[in-house]
Parts: structure tokens; sequence; C-alpha cells
């Protein structure tokens, strides 16, 4: 499909879409379900609804098939049953519908030879009619500025991510979870089996498209390792690659295996390709969310020594172990800042000094941020965490006053000097704790500050971050030499 | 206080409590928090506020001094500045009160010669009077079984769980996390500076008190060795010690010396201490309250393999990963299940093996009890796994059927067979979400369930648990082998 790699926008931007095979029953996955959510999210464009059955279905009509449409669609979204998509494709042929998804399951990746065949059948309708197609086995492309949210939290929110998966679920989950977060996607799609079009197409696409500045990747199987390499090492240089690599192990290759019918590489190989480019890499859904906020929302951090801002003594000491055993320093600030810190920091019940363990810092934003400042001005503070208190049955404050607009603008007034994250750790087992916890942490995300729910999460994204820019840099000073 | 050590018991089941500085003005933290907490909790017993200028306190006379009580009581919480505790300690040796508890910090901790002098001070004291002290810089005792919760959620419950601690915040958050979670707390304690009685002398009672079943450690600093180890050693063998070590790192040392004033000790030592004698390490609050509610509630696994119940294909992929990187098996069927299993799984959008992906597990309990047996009757599956759907607004679910009473009930049918444990994942930044996922998760845990919040978390957890278990078998078949 080499040809064809950079004619993959009209997936995103689809005006006219034909949902082929809409049950009439409103309950269950599938086609039935797309259009429910494409009308929830007020799809600005015209539905199409293929059904023999019906003449109507939730106010528009529906057709026997494509041949009868009025028009031809930018988009068909094929849920009918494995064995009547390749007459769907072949009809597609005619009509001159080039752009199709196929959500169906039921190919390759259950194992029988009629799957393999039909899957065959797949690839050879495409070659020969020149058709375009995400799947089969997949939730397809996803693009919140165009109102393509088939699936998918509503509403979708425009933003500079970029998302490739082979996986529906996963896909579906990293999305959701950064609108939650006030992050949100550009395009985003499922390949599932990749028969025609697969993650790399997507990702050189993605990779040329001006609108994505971050790209989250999960990949399971390695078709054509050496495409990837060339691929990633490029686009890594001018955004990062956020990549989860499922199928690690050798159990996890034979799940992936019978989940989207491809063959697992080599974890080995994979470990080499991902050292070599300088993909950040990634091992759970918390990780991967948690790198794209920090590369969406922060400059790059000056060194790799953090300024812990604490919550309790006992917190302040593993906060400090977390954030070295992930990779960063914690170092001590220098004697002019010690000076100033002891001249304001309480000496009972507070710990001047990196961390810093002051009750001041979470309800004076003045004074908050004049601690920010203090720390700008020392270089080997490259970061800053805020472990953010909450209230808790078990501490002793009824509810602590909301400064959080105020800190917010604290933090935003020094933006672009050093990268500034919150800790909000609302786990505990309470309900409303973690309810509490959630909200708080979405309010800095909208308001353009990265929130954790824990100090080692935060500490993680960090060091993505800050290894990511270092390299580049490297890469950077080497070119400058070379180019003496 | 070698002979006093076997004497603790009296902390933790006072009838009269005097709180020696009551402020008149309810806001704030100190002996009127105690006050307040203890109050709220109706503590059965008697409360005597000591405060010179009061004549009232929250309904309660109050008392110039300890020396005006009407009887001598059995715990003084001691709530005054740090200058004025070494003159209430010596009333207490003159009046016969031989439990105290120190709330109060500004001794060792905060670096100065008068907070070292002060402590000196306390630890004089104490031995020429006999005093029992508890801290200074600390929580002090806690025990829901006798009303005793001046800090701590309320209400309390009792349960298998002792706590020791270096830090009052972390105690607190343990004990308020059991709690959410269904697990009730025997006994614990925040000991401070430890300057007369420190944690080895709390773990040497828990470890003889027959109502505790699980020992939750949190210490920073080493004072005594080889007390330490041969504690550790024998205790370990009885009851599970779960260890969190504050300080690891030399940045989290040096503020944990500001913290609780002791010196930190090497990191290489306390790894060769942990590892001798098989105590299990924990290096975060989740990991800690995750590998409690393992020990409180889980048989022992007969062996490292797990069988795990998917949600969805690319989540039964990372699961795989996830649990092979955290040391279990993921250990393929035998022929004869794989055979059952087909039968069932439908062929198309699940998967029929380890991890199996089936959605008739999370709707029908019955079909899942019938699982869980062909489960139990694999040797190789030492455990199981089940990552537990929830219905999300990315999924096209609205809502699933509430089967969790059902499902509760088909495991406990089969309790002491083999460790279940459920994932409830509610990650993904939406507040209605975490809360809904903190409410599924503790029904669970109150249903003698442990239930976790990633697939990551309930592996490490069961890793801990295969671990100390089998550690015991080998340390039994040894003596065994020696017997002879």
């Amino acid at each position: 499909m080499a040809s064809m790699r950079n004619d993959l926008e009209p997936f995103f931007k689809p005006r006219h879409i034909a949902i082929v095979g809409v049950t009439r029953s409103e309950s269950g996955f599938g086609g039935m379900s797309f259009l429910q959510k494409l009308q929830e999210a007020s799809f600005p464009g015209t539905l199409y609804c293929i059904n023999p059955k019906a003449t109507e279905i939730r106010g528009l009509p529906a057709y026997p098939n494509l041949s009868s449409l009025p028009l031809v669609p930018d988009l068909a979204m094929v849920c009918v049953a494995a064995a009547h998509v390749p007459a769907v494709l072949e009809e597609c042929g005619r009509i001159g519908i080039r752009y199709i998804h196929i959500l169906t399951s039921g190919f390759k990746e259950i194992g029988t030879e009629q799957g393999r065949q039909l899957e065959e059948q797949i690839a050879f309708i495409a070659k020969e009619k020149g058709l375009l197609i995400i799947g089969p086995n997949c939730m397809g492309p996803y693009c919140p500025a165009s109102g393509l949210t088939a699936w998918g939290a509503i509403p979708g929110a425009p933003g500079p991510l970029g998302v490739i998966s082979e996986s529906g679920s996963i896909t579906q989950r990293l999305t959701e979870y950064a609108y939650s977060l006030g992050i949100g996607t550009d395009k985003a799609v499922s390949v599932g089996n990749g028969t025609v079009l697969n993650s790399l197409d997507f990702l050189e696409f993605m990779g040329q498209d001006e609108g994505i500045r971050v790209i989250a990747l999960y990949i399971e199987s390695m078709r054509d390792g050496r495409r990837f390499f060339d691929l990633v090492r490029g686009i890594n240089k001018r955004k990062p690659i956020i990549a989860w690599k499922g199928g690690k192990t050798e159990v996890g290759a034979r799940t992936a295996t019978s989940h989207t019918g491809g063959m697992a590489g080599e974890q080995m190989i994979w470990e080499a390709v991902f050292r070599q480019t300088g993909v950040i890499q990634v091992s759970s859904l918390d990780e991967w969310m948690d790198a794209v906020s920090a590369f969406a929302l922060l400059p790059p951090p000056g060194s790799r020594g953090v300024f812990l801002i604490g919550g309790g003594g006992g917190t302040s000491v593993v906060s400090s172990d977390t954030c070295i055993h992930e990779g960063l320093d914690v170092p001590s600030p220098s004697s002019a800042t010690m000076k100033k810190l002891r001249e304001t920091v309480p000496a009972v019940g507070s710990i001047a000094g990196n961390p810093l363990d002051d009750w001041q810092t979470f309800v004076n934003p003045a004074y908050f941020g004049a601690i920010l400042d203090l720390v700008c001005r020392e270089p080997a503070m490259g970061m800053v965490i805020v472990s953010r208190l909450i209230s808790r049955k078990a501490f002793h404050t009824s509810s602590l006053p909301d400064s959080i607009p105020e800190t917010i603008e604290q933090v935003k007034q020094r933006e672009n000097r050093k990268p500034v994250v919150f800790v909000v750790d609302s786990e505990g087992g309470d309900p409303e704790l973690a309810a509490q916890g959630a909200s708080l942490r979405a309010e800095f995300g909208r308001g353009g500050i990265p929130a954790y729910p824990s100090v080692k999460r935060a500490a993680r994204a960090l060091i993505h971050l800050y290894r990511y820019y270092k390299r580049l840099d490297q890469i950077n000073i080497l070119r400058v030499i070379q180019e003496r």
C-alpha cells in the first residue's frame, strides 16, 4: 500500500458514512451502537443505515444495500457477519467507496481455516479494487474535530494526541482517559488485524500530521522490522512516540496471536529497536497516559533533579526514595536557598530542604509561588513535584480551602520555565475520596498541569520526559559537531 | 526497657484517659482533635481534659493538672508544647501514671541543641520513674475494639491487622485504607522518635499477640540490628511481617533524620535482613495495603501459576505480560480443560485458554463457578485473577447487571481451595468511574475477597503471598529432614 500512505486523511473526515449492518434492536454492540454514538455526539454529516429488512432505523431511512444509496459515501463501516464481508467489499469496489472500516471479527484471529480464507479474500479484493481498509476485528477511526466518535467518551475533545493501536478496548480506554484529564485527541485508530492498512501505515501518516504533537502506539506484532525502525527513528526526533508493546512475554505473545492474528516479534529485537530509536517505552495503561500528559503539557526539563514539595514527614521520606528509584535526583538546595527556606519554614512539624514539607505551600498560593521562584533559580532543580494534601477521614482536617485555581495561576505565570506536576493521592479504598481525587486531578489537567495519583507515577512520567529531551539534545550536539 | 516489653497491652485498653493540653478552640490539631475524635467514636471509658485556664471543655469538666484528677488515669496523652513536656512527665511519675503517649513535636527531629536536650530529659525521667512512653512526635496507640481511635477512620473496625510505624500520617493512611476495604485493625501504633519504647518493642509485643495475624511495619531507622533480625526471623514464621523501609536512598535517609530523628540504616544491611528472614518487603502504601489484604484474606497458593480471566483481547495480552513480569506463571490449561473450554467459550470475540476472555464469566455467576471448578482441578493453576469488567463511557455497555453478590458466593463456596482475587480497574480520570470502582472493590473486600485496581497490583500481592508460603514450606521440609 506504499503509494497510498499519504492518502489516509479522508478516513478521519468523512461527511457521508454508511453503516453496513445496523440491527433494529437497540441493545448490543455493532452497527447499532456506532449509529447511537454518532447520533448522540451530533455527527455533523449524513449517516446511512444499511439493513435489507428495515425501512427506518432511529429516525433515519434504511437502505437494503450500498448500491441503493442516493450518493457514494466517503466511508463505509462494515458490521455484518464475517461470511458476508467479502460481498460488501465487492459492492464497495463496484460503486466506488474507497475508505472502509471493518468492525467484524471472526477472521485470522480465531485460528480456523475458514477465518484465514476469509481474511485472504479481504486482502485480495482490496488489492483488486484499490480499497483502503482498516481492520477487520477493530474499532476503526476516531476524530473528535470532525464528530467521528463512533466509539469513545462523549463528548470527544480535539487536542494534540494521536493514537494507533492494535487493541480496540485499549484505544477506547486511552482516548477516554485523555479526555477525562483534559487532553484532547486529534486522531485515533484501532487497526485490528491490519490486513490491508496496518499500524505502520498510520504511524507514517501521523508522523506527518501537523495537528499531532504526541503519538501513543499500542503494538503487538512486528511485520516489517526495517520499516518500523526507520519510521520511528525519524518521527521520534520530531514528536515523541510513546509505545506500549503488548505480548512481551511468551504467554502474552501466544494470547496476542489469538487476539489480532499477528505473530508477536521477539522481545529482544523490540528492546533493541526502542533503545536505538529513543522511543519511550511503557508497560501499562496508566504509565502510557501519564507519559502522554507529561509530553502534551510540559516544557523540556533542564536536569534530572526534582524539587519535592511533600505532604508530611513520612511521605517526604518515601517520596524521595521513590523519585530516586525511578531515576530522578533529589538534590540538596544551595546554601542561599536553604537560608531563605529556614527564614519561612516553621521549625516544628515541617522540614526545610528538598523535600520541602511545609503546609503553607498548600494554603497560601502566593507563598507557593515564591517557593517556585526559589526553585526556578536553582539549576540543579530541573522539575517540581508537588504532593498535594487531600482531606481524609483519618486526618484531622475536615476540609482544606480550595486554593487550586490560584495555585494553577502561580504555575502558569512561570510556564515554560520548569516542568511542574502535582500529585493528588486519593487512594485509600474510600469511594468518596477516590472521586474527589479524580476531580482534583482533572481540574489541574484542564488547567494545563499534569496531576498524578502517586509520586511513583509522577516520577515515572518525568523520567520519560527527561530522557527523551536529553537524547534529543545529544543528537543535536552531535549534529553541530559533525557540521563544523 | 527489656523487662517491660510484655507489658504493653494496657496502652491499647485504657478506661480512663487524661488528655494533657486541650485548647478551648475547636479547630486545629492536638489535644482538642484527639478529644473530638474519641467523643465522636463514643469512647466507652472516661476522658479527662487538662487545661489550667478552663473549667469545662466540650461538656466535660476540665482540670488544671493531672494531680487534681479524681483518680489516676490508665493513659496520659501529652499534647502540650515541647518545653512543658518534662514537667508533665514528672507529675505522671509522682501520681503513678505509667502509660504515656507524647504527641508533641520539637525534639531531636528538629536538629537543635534544645530539642536534643529535651528528648534526653524524657529518657532520663522515664528511666528514673519507670514510665512507659510512646513518642514523642507521633500519633500513638490505636485500638478499635476498645474504642481507642483518637485518630483514624471512624468507625474503626477490629480485625487481624497489627500496624507498627515510624510515621504518623502513614499509619493513619494504612488503617483508614484497611478499614475502607473491609479489613479491620487489632492494634496500631505510631512510635515517632521512639525515645523510650521503639518499633522493636511493639514488634515483640505484637508477635505474641494472638489477635494479630498480619503485621504491617513501617520503619526508617535501625537501632539494634541483632534484635531486629532475631525478632522478625522468629515472628515471620508464625505470622507474616509486611515491611516498608522508608529512607532507602541517601536523600530519603537524610529526610528521615529530620523526620523522626533516627539515623537510617544502610540499605544493603536491610536488604540482607529482609532476604534472610523472609520478611515481605514493599515500597509504597498501595503495595503495603495490597499485600495486607492478600495475607489477611487468602489461603496459601499451591503453585505460582495463575489462571487469568480477562476483560478483552488487548487486556488479556498485557495482563499475561504483567503477571509474568511480576514473577507469576500463566500456564497453559491441560488438554482436558481446553476441550471443556472450547465447548462453552464463543469462537468469535472471545479467547479460550489462559488467559480466558469470555464475557459469560461476568454475567453468569453459575458459569463463573463452573470455570472456577475447572481451574481448581488443575494443579498448575495455583491462583485465579478475575479482571472484572466495569461499565465505561467509552465502551458500548451502558450498564452491567450486578452479579457481584452471587459471584462472591461462588468464590466463598470454594473457599480455602485456591486464592481468588478480583481486579476492578476504574482508572481513567473520570471521578464517577473512580468512585464506582472503589465501591465495587470495597464490596468484594467486605465479602472477604481482595479486589485490586490493576492486574499489576493483584499480581504483585499474589507473588508476595506465594513466596512467603513457599519459604515456610521449605523451612518445614528442612525441619522434617533434620528431625529424621
